[in-house]
């Protein structure tokens, strides 16, 4: 048996190594690479999806994982659990043939590349048969996986365990029912103060300095971690030793940055706190989508958007930014960051309206992979949704189908994660707030004791504990939406003095 | 023959892929990558290095190869050059153990990662050991590859074949009895111009958009150029698809950075006109360093310290800078930037006393590889021959022996073949004056039929033809050192009026 780990360690470091490559390769491509090398990316892409299908699905690979599950007393609880996640990871790829997996690989590139193009252009039509070709991909390996499900319920799977549209129709339902009262008395107030001074002129450099203020307080190790520009914000990490996260500066529009640096941060926290074990093991990432969401969003919204926060921080944001901020108080200022108002852009939101965006992308990814929708009428539809649920005109595609980048890596059934984690967010402060004095430490810029509690419940587990189980462990209880309902509607009463 | 070859190129394209993702590794680790990740770096690197060891020496591609050179008449000539190359290659890397191949390439990563700690504080002692490692590296394979002949003269193939020790005492003792006496009387003369301009105030922002402007004039696509940021300047290219170049910036020398974008322009330029029908091939990259740097050296010496040159760019230049240039002559910029003074730092240095600092290293590495100097005794080896060539006190090893990231990359013998490039630039000037109206187009910015002479003549080939046909090809005679000599002579008796 001894024997049998080590050759399964050694393995798994070979898997881990073309994953890197292919994280850096990928994190290269969207922040640095000129266009023009999309094609010879596209090749290598090719080459190297080959050896990894390989090596997921290498006869020896699956000898020694069926050994190490069969003599579970004999093995260590990581090995284990490697084990386990190793067969799931195998038997899903194997169900793919190896022509279509890396045919797969090479046609995410290009959907890509195509969808940045489309969305700069404005252009919907040049973005629309590759969302065919992934669709139709996402389709056939949902049948493959497991053809005696509805796929969409296969693909929200592969983000949180477990997860149905059936759970998601109760979820979202009970938003609606709740919160759509509460987004129309909020519009009916109008705006409860004048946010001019979120849009001065803020210079490029200046708010990088303070994105390396927010990226301090909020204790991220910049030894491990990278800040790059993205038209598009994002979290990589290719293991807890390097985790990059992006953002982009609008002169005009600090606070659009300030909150992707926050955002993504909670992601990176959680990526940085993965316990040393498993550091380079395929349990060295987040649980899931969900739980990922819940941290970003915890960060961005819980904590970032609170008004102790925003008094701890608006020194700084005064001595970096425009003349404007000089006479603006710490409670204007969480006012006007928290102004709610029905909007186009997701990334955008607010809090409050946040999940009606979620909840138009969950619908028409629905349709999408059910059929009932075709890509030819997805603009027509997104938009249509966008006046139901949130009572604005879409002006072209950009602003409104080709906004987000997810749909172009083929992830149908990731946007339900967002407002899960939300939701989850709120349920964890409850537990958190009895255990810590948050608002206190907060109003000090003392993160610590909140990192190392999340650190605690969750980081640490990296991938050893399933969502459901992070979930317990948390919150004490199984997730329950109210909490997030409850949050809500105390935080917009206060705001909108309701 | 059809089928050997069809599955010799698919054996390419897995190389290709391979040392694209490893090109793609080391830009990043570089230019994003925060400190912590270098461990988890080098297990990627040894993963990856073992594979392509593999792919290298397999015997299957041994076989392909011997076959494809045994039917040379069936074969076209890019396959059989082709087959050549990989043949070389292939004896080249074969000698070497692949344990020791791999921990090459880690020791490789570690150096460069203790170098430039060491250069960041000064402290010599954290690099020693990773020099002495490299060294002791380059030592046993250059007795791999050819145990009759003496290490550095193995060493020296690798950059310039067939270029030895006896023609580089002989070159380089050509322009030390040649331009010693000038280089006195420039010093003798002292300063012809006061030259503080170039050290005014220029916002990194600013120097940012020039290094646009003269990347524009340059003619270099940058669809498929990319420029970032790093300590010391480089270029890299993953296929013409793909190029990359660096610059550093600081507040007070813009014309730092500005010559640093000239000089890696023109290493790009050559990159980005290999021909497409190698353009992912083996032979797709440079044909050697010395014609590399023939290339960046003409861009940034010949062209970009000429006055018609600076005439036109003068404009850009004072559109983007500081304010005391608005009064500068264009004869007074070209005056300043040939400003010729015995100097510490090499990339810094002036046309005519870089020779100088390559000598220095020429002579270290010599006695490093044969034994003759001893890694401790090596700073003050250094600080004595600066004071032996160039007259200067050193003052600290990081303006000293640790300026350049070349040793801790391992490439000993590289240094020789920037003064080679800078005299085959020279020589090429020669014969592009009698074809072009070289003066007339620089004086109104038009570089194209400069670089589609050179693309001609050299570009287009990348590695088909060896670096002594392409000299031939561009200067229709075997090199001259006399012409650099000359041209250097002829330049400083005008700028210094002597």
């Amino acid at each position: 048996m001894e024997e049998t780990i080590r050759k399964f360690k050694e393995h798994l470091a070979k898997m881990n190594a073309y994953s890197h490559a292919f994280g850096v390769l990928s994190y290269d491509s969207e922040t640095v690479m000129p266009r023009g090398g999309s094609e010879h990316l596209g090749m290598t892409y090719a080459v190297l999806s080959e050896e990894m299908y390989k090596l997921t699905t290498s006869p020896e690979l699956k000898e020694m994982v069926r050994n190490i599950l069969s003599h579970g007393e004999e093995v260590d609880y990581i090995t284990r659990r490697e084990a386990e996640e190793l067969r799931e990871e195998m038997e899903r790829t194997e169900k793919i043939p190896m022509e279509e997996y890396v045919a797969y690989q090479v046609a995410q590139n290009d959907a890509g590349n195509a969808w940045r193009k489309a969305k700069l252009t404005n252009d919907y039509a040049l973005f629309a048969p590759h969302l065919e070709k992934l669709l139709t991909y996402s389709r056939k390996f949902a049948g493959y996986w497991d053809p005696d499900r509805a796929p969409y319920d296969v693909l929200l799977d592969q983000y949180e365990k477990g997860l149905t549209m059936a759970t998601l129709d109760g979820f979202f339902g009970l938003l609606r029912k709740e919160l759509l009262p509460l987004v129309q008395a909020v519009t009916a107030k109008g705006p409860v103060v004048d946010d001019a001074f979120l849009y001065k002129r803020f210079s490029i450099e200046k708010q990088r300095r303070l994105s390396d203020r927010l990226m301090e307080v909020m204790t991220i190790d910049r030894d491990h971690c990278a800040i790059g520009e993205t038209e598009h914000p994002f979290t990589t990490s290719f293991s807890k030793d390097d985790v990059r996260i992006t953002t982009h500066y609008h002169e005009k529009a600090f606070a659009s940055s300030m909150y992707s640096v926050i955002h993504e941060g909670g992601h990176a926290l959680y990526e940085l706190h993965i316990g040393d074990d498993i550091k380079y093991s395929p349990l060295g990432g987040g649980a899931s989508m969900s739980i990922h969401e819940s941290q970003s969003r915890f960060f961005e919204n819980i904590i970032g958007r609170s008004e102790p926060f925003l008094a701890y921080i608006l020194p700084d944001i005064r001595r970096f930014g425009p003349r404007a901020l000089k006479d603006v108080s710490a409670h204007d200022f969480y006012l006007a960051v928290n102004k709610s108002e029905p909007s186009l852009i997701r990334t955008e939101a607010d809090e409050l309206t946040y999940s009606f965006h979620i909840m138009v992308r969950y619908e028409l990814e629905k349709q999408l992979i059910a059929g009932t929708l075709s890509v030819q009428d997805l603009p027509t539809a997104w938009n249509r949704l966008y006046k139901e649920y949130l009572g604005v005109d879409v002006p072209s595609d950009t602003e409104g189908v080709l906004q987000d980048s997810h749909w172009s890596g083929g992830a149908f059934g990731y946007f339900p994660s967002y407002a899960l984690g939300s939701a989850y967010g709120a349920q964890m402060l409850k537990v958190m707030e009895r255990d810590l004095p948050v608002w206190e430490l907060v109003s000090k810029g003392d993160l610590k004791p909140i990192v190392a509690w999340l650190t605690e419940r969750i980081y640490q587990y990296g991938c050893l504990l399933k969502p459901n189980e992070l979930i317990l462990k948390a919150c004490e209880a199984p997730f329950d939406p109210h909490y997030y309902v409850d949050y809500l509607k105390t935080k917009y009463a206060e705001v909108y003095d309701l």
